[in-house]
């Protein structure tokens, strides 16, 4: 039983690894991968999607999203994925293709097409072209299996103090996308700062010796510099745990929480309220990545990379 | 020469006012009626907006918009247009089709069909569709010719001190709405309180002595209870001057500000602020109406109401 | 039977006029003078205040108040009150003394110090000694008769599209003041801008012949310069509106209305939000004044003016 | 060389223990002690604080604070603290007087009288009475020494998911004293969460044998139970830290931040918003508490009690 996912994303090096983990691993379908303004502008991030399904030999509609958040304006982070988006290693031009519709109207038509709690979104960068097909088509909230999404935080942030960067990035978007009825799993900060891409874990990707690697290794040396900038020790590799959660839920542990985002704030818009104690009389209806099982991480990523050979 | 519009609705006495303006003025191409919930459901709404068209003979593509706005929950206006939106006249069922696209897409293909900055955006209800066909093709902005909406107030609301109905319903889309660089016309409160379907209007809409005729009249009937529970004279046809406001822009005098839409305040959201001075260092990019010519609304009303016949 | 008064001023040229209508209409009884800061820094309004009681022969306390906002950065208004916040006539050296107490503490003692219900604040400035002698001393909101303030609007504002001067410069202070037992009057822009300086009554006071109505004439001609700049035929004597409400209440007409202060809009913080008619659910408590009988008020103006002699 | 302190309180279990620590510490030379709403009403909190002082043989003036928040509608804490504010032991009737000024009087004059930069405040409540002694007497800012105030948090709240109570009480309040140009040094949640009264610390009292002692044991008693409620082990004596910190300040590690509070949020009203890495493009001017030396804490704090005798 494998498990069918629309990976909407704005690679991004993270991105990059969750687009290699859904399409190497052998319990995932991806059904498309979709793009949204975020870590660059939508023309450089859906370059850079292109380019790494054509790295990975994905074969599954390609379609280019929102680009610019349904309110604010946008803001971009160079500093963590340079200036293309995907610094670091050279990226082929894309062979696959550009798909017409636009990203909203692909995940509405990719989830309406499938039986009804089927289809799992994974959205990695800011959730505008989620909010905009759940505003185009309100059945989709009906329809999806669940959203599986990497952002926000419950504890601090990393673009702000308060706010995590897809969250800030288009804040009315996260807070429609958590208010709405569909289940939701947050995989936050508090998670993915767990999930640093350490030496140990680059030399098992390098021991496989393919191009592929090279290519993964490649990327995850600009992202350290990135991260060491800030203090890490290693590149928190954000959106692959995302993808991971889906395709192996047990390598998280969560809790149940109210969720929502600050729209108002004169410090602290985009900030994901996380609420576990019932303090603020809501439902806990979100259920929030605490705790990551990392070397199991490492395993499935290091087989998804083997498996995708070249 | 004509004026091509799209008109954006939730029907709603002054809606209904408005298609049949758009539909019997020879000045008007209505390309197309698109609607959105607000005065009530997306069902309702729809249903009004087909049974109008029918009623007025209008063969153009009529769309269903969005259900709800884009991050708050829906507000409905009972109070003023009754139980089904419409209530007062006997309504017909509709003959007129229902189109498969959603507003958004609607809105977005009819606008790109066509050279650019030669159609006009008129929305009369909550600015959901117009927020989402911008957020998917942000290339409308560029295409529109302009936008002449119904919505706002730059003196008090009147569904809060602070806000009108329009806005206040999805203030995060007229946020976006406002910003975008299309140009923006805004006929807002401060006018459409200079538009009360007085008793001189009502005896020459009467005097046509047409079946549509006595249609107007127990729309405006209904409408005029409304109103004056809550101490007007008569009933306000909002919607009515955004449509006249395209066809014959002269009838209204007009000043230049920067508005936007307060989306944070704890009292006051919804409101569009509206800066005539400068004082908030900001281009005055909106067109605001702040003057009436009543009688001639009448006299293209009346003629509108002639020429479309029964 | 007078009015004991405590005026609460930041002088500011219509702060002037009411110091010299309070000091010389019989029907007061003008308890105290405090400062506060606003149209100009906390030394300068105090050197004012001085000055003009020097003026005016008044003898009574005069206290130093709050040199900044409760929490916000104090703005100061030179375009309309000039660099020494009282430009235009000659200033004599203040021979009036200054209380050793601060503005709130002797605001607090002073209503203590006379019967309960007698004693009616008056503040023409920012809220924030009204507001934190009220934090002092919560016992005030039973103890005073009545605050009758300038300040606000329920349509639009002077400083930005939404707020009013006063209110803009200490929103917490004045949503306090709003918001404690106390019955409140707000004399806000809508009634004052009926208070237009004109030639008419500036004739009356130049005939007056006096010294003290020369120094008058001359704050008015400075004060016409600024309100020109605006569009404005002539000078709104705000201030002089609020002692006029307290000595002869049917100067004006009122509306009662809920009025509460944003202080948490991006674009309306600072903004008096105004509800008639019980929109907004809260009890309509405080007396809001909409109309002026314009020629009374020049009346008694002239009248207190006369009574003070040189 | 002692450290003179006036310590501002709610009490409050945690608030008694630091009264006790500021009493019998040789260290600390304690001026006054002064009263906030907050854990329970002024009434409460003032009698708790005179009980308290004289069973530990305080004789300071004690002075009766604000009842309330600067703007907002208070707020207290039963559900820690008990229905008297300190439910547990039985308090002696008190002996100490009551003084007749103000808390905010008593402190801007009690600092006013020493020399410049010798006195340290000590807020362990909201912060209405800090605010308001500083906006009575702006000077104050230059005149003390050192704030240092338990409130706040730099990861999660505990009334809500973003605001630690003290704050979330009057954030007005708090926004007005971390903005001031005075040194700040914040003891949150963050910090205090790792005092928690263990067995091991309370047999240490228990040991002391004296009527204190047992006191002191029967107010951990009720505060553990409170804790256990919220699953914590043992109580969090959060107030305790603030005195510790003023006298023994390498009790704790600091880093140095940005902080300030936000007021305007929806959700997030009350949270200390703590920047430490510059991301706000502030000076990183107040200190922040972030390691403590638990068993140093609790040695201190016995020595104290012993100290104190009866």
């Amino acid at each position: 039983m494998t498990e069918k996912i629309v990976l909407d994303c704005d690679p991004g090096h993270d991105d990059a690894l969750a687009i290699l983990l859904a399409a190497g691993d052998p319990r995932c379908e991806l059904l498309a991968v979709t793009t949204v303004a975020g870590n660059q502008t939508i023309d450089k991030v859906t370059h850079n999607a292109r380019a790494v399904c054509t790295v990975a030999g994905v074969d599954v509609p390609v379609a280019r999203g929102a680009a610019r958040p349904l309110v604010r304006e946008p803001i971009v982070a160079p500093d963590y994925h340079g200036d293309s988006g995907l610094d670091g290693p050279v990226l082929p031009a894309p062979t696959v293709g550009l798909d017409e519709r636009r990203a909203a109207e692909l995940i509405v038509e990719t989830v309406l097409a499938h039986e009804p709690g089927t289809v799992t979104l994974v959205p990695t960068g800011p959730l505008t072209n989620i909010a905009l097909a759940l505003a185009l088509e309100p059945r989709l909230a009906g329809f999806v299996k669940r959203v599986v999404l990497m952002g926000g935080s419950y504890t601090r942030g990393n673009r702000t103090p308060a706010a995590e960067f897809n969250i800030l990035a288009d804040p009315e978007a996260a807070d429609a996308v958590f208010a709405a009825s569909w289940p939701v799993t947050m995989v936050g900060l508090d998670l993915t700062h767990q999930a640093l891409a350490d030496d140990a874990f680059r030399d098992r990707v390098r021991a496989l010796g393919t191009p592929l690697a090279a290519f993964v290794d490649e990327l995850l040396e600009f992202f350290a510099e990135s991260y060491a900038r800030r203090g890490f020790p290693a590149p928190a590799v954000h959106d692959l745990c995302a993808v991971a959660a889906v395709l192996e839920p047990d390598v998280m542990t969560y809790r149940d929480a109210f969720v929502t985002v600050e729209t108002a704030g004169r410090w602290t818009t985009g900030m994901t309220v996380t609420d576990f104690d019932g303090d603020l009389g809501r439902p806990l209806a979100t259920s929030v990545a605490v705790g990551l099982d990392r070397e199991r991480l490492w395993d499935m990523t290091v087989a998804a990379v083997a498996t995708l050979g070249s």
